[in-house]
């Protein structure tokens, strides 16, 4: 039942994890200071925080749990994967945009940030959940996290836009960045493994607590870094997300040929306006517009799901455990788009304002992390192709007993 | 295993979603605005928010998986219907209390508003759930979350009273409003489905989550109106709940001939004392009131789970799927006497206070509240009962399968 | 399959319950009054103290759900446990530090403390959960947070140390008073129901929603009681768990002969780093030293679940249903150690500083702690074990059925 891992992964992991817990905890003793920022600020941030903190651990956590032979290793390479990414964007982060005097001074916002690259991380895992072996995950989130905090300093640095603003491109950068990573490390073995990665009825219902915990926070997620137009960006995500489910459910039931509602789209296509709205959320002027914006992201997510997914494995080779395409990829491209729409838009924001968002680069923007992702997708596949990360063999991937010791373990569920 | 579903029903769900999501766009974009509060108010304010929308779409979906074959359509069919109640409440509720130059300038204060009149709507799809299609469902939710802001607007315009208090009768409104629907929708041949209905211990551990969070979340529940008092509120509903769940577990053991506790009354009638305490929470000075308010509500909510649901069902065809007359009907009326028990005491209200609370109208806005709620559910009930809609046969109530694609389905749980 | 308790259990468990709440609504009213504390304070207090109740009720009910025949009494005994400390704890805490002119006057800060101190009895709950009776847990919850407050006043008459210090060795308390309890309740039969004290991965599931919001929020629970070094207590916590949790991944790889990990780990050890941390967590200058007390939390924690769990219970007869001694225990004895270090170390806190801080008292405060605990949990095992509770017959131990009342009950899981 239990198979014996190969003795170079026996060591492997537990070595890697060691080493990198104790190269942060050197790096941190460098440079890392605290910097208090009053209790005002503080006090307004910390339960959106709180908030960005359950959607990281809890809600990316549990949304996975839907494969049904692989509910433990979703929740615990989620905490694993986060705790880890969060110590790790701290470092980067703070060399890239915080470092004076040789020291990186954190306050609160750093610590958003940090999350936010997690689940940035995060979202990449979920397109190869499944396929990889905890090694893999760990060099994918170091090269995750890094990469795409360089994409957010070279826009700063090429076009004066601020990391406020292009965190946001977390989905499509994650989505992207996983997407490719899994095409490389494709095997046509993969498709044996298959059956195991369907949901039963309890284990949907457990990845709703993910689906419901990060429908309610997103508010909280596309408000977290902002200064002003928090309550705004708030209104604007509420509402998207509630015409998104109802776009959701509908679309579902209109296009399947009994009538039924596919519970795979409940689970991630309600989540697809929150990811749209993301840029937009503290520059759209009315409700309707960022209602539309939820329409177009749940229908199209839904349509996606629906018709792409069997279509990208069959022609592409591309597996995508989570359907991250779907619920961050597509949305996010949505997102970017609808951004830069609105920012050549005179009535929704004027001339005067233009200069200081540094409307006219946007596109370009949207276009380098793009390639950003899709290069340091790329690179960081083949380097998880190495062999000496000892892939897990293909007919044991999606299996929780490949990793975890059940003690007193009577039976499987 | 999954049956076809009439053809009608098939096309008019979807349809009907997608007409109403829509409108709802339309109308947005004719007449909201956003108003902003200052972030003063906003910080104050957020968490609680949160809080309750915490306990809309996850407390009351998870609450109702206990159903051992319908876990999924609770959760879904909650995120369904409140997504679409919040929005359409924002309409209604605007139009009737915040128009001004022909527009509904929303702030947080009216997001709160929306998500309470979402939740009446879910208490009263709670008596009917299982028996109902989504069709029924979503016409029942525009009439339900209409109907109850209509009479806090009556309210209103013939006793002055402020719907900040008014709100609260959403658990008392809801429960009739649900339970007469239910009565007008029932057929003999529900009985025979009534297995279905049942628990699993799996499925009673998934709806504790529900259950908990509403425990938790409660005190922001009956505070996130308020603007002076909220403290106060927070503590009278704290130790309301404390002394409820202690009297429950009591209750329960002791009218058990084995000395055990009924899972179902821990799930439902530990919340009774927070409902009851909704009205005067603000109000009552000391904790001792609260708790002996508390005390009662737990004890009767328990006894009448006991001994009343099922005579209700054989005497009077009244089928309350979720015992919401237990959990939120029972304890609302004795909310509302107690409150205006509370409100004809001097020594709680001094004599000057009475003319600004409007104290003297108590009595008959709780009774206008009841009649109106009994009356809107009676229409509702015919309503739902046309033919077009075409109810779901009877055998067929109570079962995930109905409604849901699972894909990869290998068994179920 | 569900048998009859005896008629003195049947009874006594409903009476002394009813006797108990009563009561508190007793005291209550002779001595409890609200004392508002304006608006500031309870708006930066509320998120955190609603963070501390998740904590309490949900990461505390959930948390031992693992046991996978007694996922219910878990969670419903967790919560009538902490319902009643929570009341009685604001009595036994008001008496002690809050008495003036004969009324207890109650503010949010009180409340805390109250959950704090429902927290320590949890704590103790987890060392003899499945082989207790309802009546034991109560009464074992009485005396518990009764000798918890009385520690914290004698540490405060005797060295004038603050209880919002003093109130963090709750974890220390509460699991040495527990495993004495389980020391002297134990008796031989036990041993063969500990097949039912295992996990089912279905279980191990839910028990990880208790874990995952006990780890979100700790940052919470060790700030909640501070006005200053809020945001430093909160960071140091953040990094602290974080790093403990990739080292108990590492650790219970490393010692596994296949390189697997143990579930159990991941559900105990990860939170290790927030209990080591509670009393210095506002006092540590830098996050690595914060990080390296999580490392060493982590690999402590998780060596002693895989080395020392059966040992103790093979030589010294001392059962440990949740591993309290992993998680709270031995965390707790670091903390306390780490704490007098730090307060002896001139680079943390100047010569100034140690006389506010009284920190020559702290050694000889801890030892004093840990004698109380002690001392209080063997005569409490000595009062539990008296023939009248009708301890539950062995072989019944860790079993929901014999509690609860599942109606319509079709088949276990």
């Amino acid at each position: 039942m239990s198979q014996k891992l190969a003795p170079s992964i026996r060591i492997s992991f537990p070595l890697l994890a060691l080493i990198l817990q104790c190269t942060i905890i050197v790096l941190f003793a460098l440079f890392i200071d605290y910097r208090g920022e009053g209790p005002k600020k503080y006090i307004a941030t910390y339960p959106v925080f709180q908030d960005v903190n359950t959607m990281v651990f809890l809600g990316f956590g549990f949304l996975a749990t839907f494969l049904k032979r692989y509910g433990h290793s979703s929740i615990a390479f989620t905490m694993l994967l986060a705790a880890f990414a969060l110590q790790w964007a701290t470092i980067v982060e703070g060399l890239l945009f915080d470092f004076k005097n040789f020291k990186i001074q954190i306050r609160i916002i750093s610590v958003i940030h940090a999350d936010l690259s997690a689940v940035s991380a995060l979202v990449a895992m979920g397109a190869v959940l499944g396929n990889t072996s905890p090694v893999q995950l760990l060099l994918m989130t170091i090269l995750e996290v890094t990469c795409f905090t360089v994409n957010k300093w070279l826009l700063n640095i090429l076009f004066q836009i601020d990391r406020k603003v292009s965190g946001m491109y977390l989905h499509l950068f994650g989505a992207l960045f996983g997407l490719l990573v899994s095409r490389i490390l494709y095997r046509p073995g993969l498709k044996n493994g298959h059956e195991k990665e369907g949901s039963f009825p309890i284990s949907d219902l457990y990845s709703m607590i993910g689906t419901i915990f990060l429908w309610i926070f997103w508010p909280s997620f596309n408000a977290a870094l902002l200064d002003m137009d928090r309550e705004k960006a708030v209104f604007n995500t509420y509402y998207t997300m509630a015409a998104c489910t109802v776009t959701v459910f509908a679309i579902s039931s209109l296009f399947h040929n009994k009538g039924k509602i596919d519970m795979s789209h409940i689970r991630c296509a309600t989540l697809a306006g929150g990811v749209a709205i993301g840029l937009s959320a503290p520059l759209i002027p009315s409700a309707f517009i960022a209602m539309l914006i939820g329409f177009s992201a749940g229908a199209i997510s839904t349509l996606g799901m629906k018709y792409m997914k069997n279509a990208l494995e069959l022609y592409l080779d591309l597996h995508d455990t989570c359907g991250v395409l779907y619920t961050h990829g597509l949305p996010g491209i949505i997102g970017g788009i609808t951004h830069v729409t609105l920012l050549s838009m005179p009535s929704v924001i004027e001339d005067s304002q233009r200069k200081t968002m540094y409307a006219d680069y946007w596109p370009t923007a949207m276009l380098v992390t793009m390639a950003m992702s899709i290069l340091s997708g790329i690179i960081t596949g083949f380097i998880l192709k190495l062999n000496i990360w000892k892939q897990p063999p293909d007919l044991k991937c999606y299996d929780d007993q490949a990793y975890w010791e059940y003690p007193h373990l009577v039976t499987t569920f």
